[in-house]
């Protein structure tokens, strides 16, 4: 089997990465994130007492998750706007996102290795945990990515 | 072991559900969805040609996966509000979603059953599948979730 591309000089299997910076999380966008795509009390800054009657709003998983694909790109990991996301094989809400949260990344690759399906391509695979400000985990995940060679044909025809 | 929750009536293993509309996906969104949260060219309406040197933007597939959770919550899918998301145990991104897209969503639930390990608790897992209005699947996963029953303590204190 082919060695991956040496495109991503630095990427090997047991490589660590993490975030150059941390973002931080407002009730505002909290609410108008979960406004436009998860409209539940708990994130709209109308707790349900049957689910919490003391907590804050707490941020939405999936701008937790979202926040997670910044933190990636604003990582040491060089990705160089040249990976394609496939899929997460496990993501892990681990506890919740509060305001005046700031949230940053640590993350270990997994696996690369050339694509069985596509040719001229990697499979990378890496390992991310998301951390607020007091070193709890917030989120856990594994992403799956294909990486283009130069020179090799469209990913997304 | 105790039967879930009578709460949510209508939640048993086989039971599908299917958005109530669709969500429309415009080029406008998807750049600004990008910009804050994966700024990478082929989001922002600059593709890299390397990687895809005809297409217009697609979307992040973070948005797609923000927006399979508003489609649950606009499905006939129970869940009251009550739910609060655990992890998912598998996402795929299966095609690219485009501007002008009218995004749909049936689900099928795959467990239920009373948590081990939050008492007063059930878990649901659901698999869902996105698709556009040419049928095709953009996006399939697997969400877990836990239900508070009624009168049970915060999932989150």
């Amino acid at each position: 089997m082919a060695s991956p591309s040496r495109t991503f000089a630095g990427l090997a299997v047991g490589s660590t990465f993490r975030s150059t910076g941390e973002i931080a999380v407002t009730a505002e966008r909290i609410k108008s994130f979960a406004a436009e795509f998860d409209p539940q009390p708990i994130h709209l800054g109308a707790p349900d007492v049957l689910l919490d009657p003391s907590s804050e709003v707490i941020a939405s998983g999936w701008h937790t998750a979202a926040l997670s694909m910044r933190l990636v790109l604003d990582s040491d990991l060089p990705l160089l706007g040249r990976s394609l996301g496939v899929g997460v094989e496990a993501m892990s809400w681990r506890a919740p996102v509060r305001p005046g949260d700031r949230l940053r990344l640590e993350g270990t690759i997994t696996e690369f290795r050339p694509s069985r399906s596509h040719a001229g391509r990697d499979v990378l695979k890496f390992r991310i945990a998301v951390y607020n400000q007091a070193g709890e985990l917030t989120l856990e995940a594994t992403h799956v990515a294909l990486l283009a060679r130069r020179g090799a044909s469209p990913i997304v025809g």
